[in-house]
């Protein structure tokens, strides 16, 4: 038997480390074969674009090298599968690349939207009557998804959050002059890794002085007065802000992708611009933008580990002879931390979302409490020994043309 | 005799470094008793705002520490002292200031405006007769000093610049459609630190595919024309810009710093637009904003201990009998790399900038050449092990009511 396995969605730094957990534990397996890797996540199985991983990752080194790579080293997409009693042409041609090539079990590392694939890809399997297991192993940096206690991917992206807010309380606080700074940060309907940056509190930090999520309403008058407030309190007030809290009109690019989400940016900016007509001091925004989803150089080891060890956990779930569902983590306890990988089925993750529960966050809608840093804290202990050259962190990659 | 320390202009991960070098190197020397920390730079100096710094900096794990915390422990100011035979009101006040503190030395930590003030100072105390040695220790993530070699803050800017590029790299190709990433990188006049990301072809990195520096003429047309040539030879062209290439009015917002400095902000987002139009393809612009000042996270060793050292290296300049001087670097060799501090008039570094030479750019105008990477890569060897707290690198703070 053969199997592949495929990255979709936007990239973390920890989708290649899910990766090598499926690799490693199919070396384990004798009656596993070749490890074919999709390219460009589901695209890559309609158009029988695979490529042999055996014959690319061929030593321990390697694995470590992609371990510590950020983004998807088998490309990406933001495709979704018709349904399939309305054009099932797309599934035809999966099958097809499945079957000729002995494939007997999918893996597909992504977010929500690619556990609608796994859904609906094992359903049609099953109609098909063909043996294929389908697995969804989790991920994004929003960790959004239903039922898992976290997603691998959300963890490094913290770190690197409240790591990069914690640098930019100390940047934004040099002058004499009070001021305002305003981070944007990846999010657009659940507030999950904005929230995480008030971890930035256990260390005695007062920043972020004001937290905004989309789960609260935001209303423009009372950004304005609780600015004012922390100004009279602290110099220079840090506020972190979700790209996704609503604000007026206008201010979103308003371009689409593919699954209508809309693609958001310059909210901070338009902040920034409020915080300067209303109150007129020294202002900046700040948009972490790409950089908190890639950079692996300040990953989380506890994420790197956990996402290779829910990639392995997916092998060994086919295996076991299930389809149709995904690995999942349950934390038993924050101190010590202690999660457990499970299963759940995809219908309970695809196309759904998870929200800050209203718990974590202050009464007043703009901070953290207390409470959701113990939730956040264990995702972001221990950092990786990067293998360096040059100086930089080294990356894993496959040549260009054979991506192509 | 005691002694006083200031720190100045924009932030950098290596001024808290050279404040280290200043107090260790002073700790050795018998003849002085307190080292007084000016709050704001300068302007603590005018306004007799000093902190003891043996009263805050007891240990050597709280030295440690110091070393990796980013921006200017004491604060920083944008201040220039006006011409004293205009108004002398200024010096009046800090020969006050040191007089009655017993001041024997003081060193100023900063970029060449600081120069500025440091060969004001000095003529002005020798002008007095008193002898008060005033010292320049240079730092900007700009590198644009001259004299030295480069300059403490931007090894470590520019390793975490390279590192991120490499990590955008990954990033942006991970989709099956071309596409363009436009990566805006400071630099009002100079091209130092852009150029530094080039240091990622000596990975075997076909990106920064184009490299705008301030020093070469920048047309809109040939932008154009280059980024259709790249991308008909890569999927995701990646492209590097200077915040300060020459872009038609309307561009920059405008605003004047004390010293007469535009305040830039926008290119990246502008030629993003410009992109969008003319060629119509994906396109993402990512300003790397304070995060290339202030990523103390990635800091360059090599730039961490040449900080320290030529803060030490000023005490001993001052105790030489030397005023109106800055420590500089010669380097002497790029492999192995050698340097050697030595001292400059403040004269030959105030208020001028030092260019990339342009046999570091390409003959088209839009790359680095490979001989100016054996100069930035020396400047970006070797890393700090952290001190972490909670997974998050701990900084060293001065509390914020010592600092109003």
């Amino acid at each position: 038997m053969n199997i592949a396995v495929a990255q979709s969605g936007g990239p973390t730094c920890a989708i290649n480390a899910s990766l090598v957990g499926v690799f490693k534990e199919a070396l384990k397996v004798p009656e596993i074969d070749a490890v074919f890797g999709s390219v460009n996540g589901i695209e890559g199985m309609i158009n029988d674009h695979l490529i042999d991983l055996k014959t690319m990752i061929l030593t321990n080194e390697q694995m470590e090298l992609l371990r510590q790579t950020p983004s998807t080293v088998l490309g990406s997409c933001r495709f979704k599968l018709a349904d399939m009693n309305e054009d099932d042409s797309d599934y035809q041609r999966i099958l097809k690349t499945m079957q000729q090539r002995q494939i007997g079990a999918f893996f597909y590392i992504g977010g929500n939207d690619s556990m609608d694939t796994v859904q609906k890809l094992s359903a049609y399997c099953k109609a098909q009557g063909a043996d294929i297991r389908i697995i969804g192993i989790p991920k994004t940096i929003d960790n959004d998804l239903c039922v898992t206690d976290h997603t691998p991917g959300f963890g490094s992206a913290a770190k690197y959050v409240a790591a990069t807010m914690h640098e930019i309380a100390r940047d934004s606080s040099v002058y004499s002059i009070p001021s305002v700074t305003i981070v944007e940060i990846m999010g657009r309907h659940a507030g999950w890794l904005t929230a995480s940056s008030a971890v930035l509190h256990r260390l005695g930090e007062s920043a972020p002085h004001l937290v905004y999520v989309p789960e609260c309403e935001f209303s423009l008058e009372k950004f304005i007065r609780d600015v004012r407030q922390e100004m009279a309190k602290h110099k220079a007030v840090i506020c972190a802000v979700s790209e996704g809290i609503e604000v007026p009109e206008g201010v979103q690019s308003g371009v689409v992708d593919n699954f209508g989400h809309k693609y958001l940016s310059g909210i901070g900016s338009y902040l920034e611009n409020i915080v300067r007509q209303e109150i007129g001091c020294k202002v900046r925004s700040i948009e972490l933008n790409v950089m908190q989803r890639c950079s692996s150089h300040l990953c989380s080891r506890t994420d790197i580990d956990e996402s290779e060890a829910i990639g392995a956990a997916g092998v060994r779930c086919a295996l076991n002879g299930e389809t149709g569902k995904v690995v999942v983590f349950r934390r038993l306890s924050d101190m010590p931390y202690t999660v457990k990988i499970e299963t759940a089925d995809a219908a309970e993750i695809a196309n759904r979302e998870k929200f800050l529960p209203r718990e974590y966050i202050n009464a007043a809608g703009n901070n953290i409490q207390d409470a959701a840093l113990s939730y956040f804290l264990p995702l972001i202990q221990g950092e990786l020994t990067m293998q360096m050259s040059q100086g930089i962190p080294m990356h894993f990659t496959i040549q260009e043309t054979l991506l192509r």
